[in-house]
């Protein structure tokens, strides 16, 4: 093991970046590495396809597994469209308690509507993820092969929002409530009504719950992104490290994969031409990454012929050039 | 010209697809094959980056503009961002019409927050994409670079949703004014309110969108997927017939691009070897697209060493086996 390989990482590490780009090869190789160092290792997988099954050629579920033939190596996989629905009937839950009978279908429309809207899918995910986050006491790493883009970045801008709202509402509350007391002097129950006000408390709960995620991912968590070495991934990677630098959130490095293997010198003709071209293409681009990027590269990972799985993971894992030392 | 080229093709065509799969270039290539067939052709394009300034070395803007050196074939290109900021404004002028002063701070933070959470961006998009439909009287043909999916395809369902809840504001609305009256014979006031009202107005003329959207969709739209072979691509183009599928689009066949091309037969080494099983992993891809789907593989088009533009859009237009009659 290198030095740079016992350089101190964060507790939450994630491995960001589009569709496709091999984040959960790259999770999982940084997962074996962690593991090998000696931390007890969780990898959190939210890939709709469940590709840590293919990768550890085993069956995960819900709660953490251990990994059969790996020391200190456990995996879960997140199933979206099942939060996506557990999320549904959890809000209907908390929300239905808190109103009069005659409210509740209305509310249940009003609530399966807004699930139904273009979004749902990535709140829903995101809420499963800080779950994880603040339940993994006994894990001394989490690896996940998923980061916050776009529209989930935006959730956690809610604290701040959230916090106007609450504000807003207990003043509002507090004048009521004033006047009241004024009317009925020695009456102490309006005081009492605020204090257990059930929409007040779900909005304070979910403030907490996203300051927490603020914070946590702020302090507590490094991320990656995994880049193909073509144009649109490229851009999407820029996009996604302003994105997170809008939030406070750093990213550390870029891990590149899928790059084309080169022909043998020898090699001439149609298909030697055509690797040669892509791979004079491929460079250009790294140069892109290494010059036009403050991260570093960690990692330039050329296309297996084979599934990335057994031992081809640990031939992944040693190109990292990730540190995996325990948090400082 | 070939027989099949001849075949009526809908006046609206889609090409979808995951990101980087080739969309913009698959739209332009048909938009050449439709507008050298005769038919005034507006290629619409919502992706990001403006690839088509790219594919036909020129710039365009949110209208239509003619294509140098191109008969009958226009482009333009929307702005995702532009248009979520329109749509903010929009919303913000359509209800603050609507309320006291003292209430239009409170809709604006409200409106400004939807506008912040994950699928705002989708839900703008499709409103615009929908204008354009609305507003594409003086052409033959639109080709757009996208096609609806996931949360996007869920909007399509809001007009029986909206629907109900139009049902309902006017049952209340009509028993508080059937009070009224039984209260002031002969006053018409109220019964005019109820006919004004903005609320329901605005709610009548967003489910006449919808129902715009869908009927037009349904009976006037043809919707072709881009695929690339590899199994997330498949898999995703699977979802992505059965979303449409279940709304009553019909997905009319798949279009499959970055296909590798093979080495020639001489050719021998790592280079040749890496190419050619490649090849075999592709091929086998390309059965599952014939044997497991419903709909024709049109296109199988090779990855290409440069990018595809002038001539080359031509020659894949000639790959391309889809109809661009007028339609029928």
């Amino acid at each position: 093991m290198s030095d740079t390989d016992r350089t101190p990482m964060e507790k939450f590490v994630f491995f960001g970046g589009k569709g496709g780009v091999g984040k959960t090869t790259m999770a999982s190789a940084y997962g074996v590495k962690s593991a090998a160092a000696g931390l007890d290792t969780l990898v959190v997988s939210t890939d709709p396809a469940h590709s840590t099954s293919d990768v550890f050629d085993q069956q995960f579920g819900d709660d953490p597994a251990a990994i059969e033939g790996r020391d200190r190596l456990w995996a879960m996989e997140i199933d979206p469209d099942e939060e996506v629905e557990h999320h549904l009937m959890e809000t209907k839950r908390a929300l239905g308690d808190q109103v009069s009978a005659a409210m509740v279908n209305e509310i249940d429309r009003q609530i399966e509507m807004a699930h139904q809207t273009p979004g749902a899918y990535e709140a829903a995910l995101f809420d499963r993820f800080v779950d994880v986050m603040q339940s993994a006491d006994g894990f001394d790493r989490v690896v996940f092969d998923t980061a916050p883009t776009g529209g989930t970045l935006r959730l956690l801008g809610l604290p701040e929002f959230l916090e106007g709202w609450i504000d807003r509402l207990t003043r509002k509350r507090e004048r009521a409530i004033d006047l009241y007391e004024k009317a009925a002097v020695g009456n102490n129950e309006p005081r009492r009504v605020m204090d257990g006000d059930p929409i007040l408390a779900r909005l304070r709960e979910r403030k907490a719950f996203f300051e927490y995620a603020g914070e946590t991912l702020r302090e507590e968590a490094a991320f990656f992104l995994v880049v193909t070495p073509d144009e649109l991934s490229l851009r999407e990677t820029r996009r996604a490290v302003e994105g997170l630098a809008d939030r406070g959130l750093s990213v550390r490095g870029l891990a590149v994969n899928r790059l084309t293997p080169e022909p043998e010198p020898h090699e001439e003709g149609r298909g030697a031409r055509y690797l040669r071209a892509r791979v004079d293409t491929e460079r250009d681009r790294l140069r892109e990454l290494r010059e036009g990027f403050d991260q570093p590269v960690v990692a330039s990972v050329e296309t297996r012929v084979e599934e990335v799985k057994g031992d081809l993971l640990d031939d992944v894992a040693a190109e990292l050039d990730v540190g995996v030392g325990r948090p400082a």
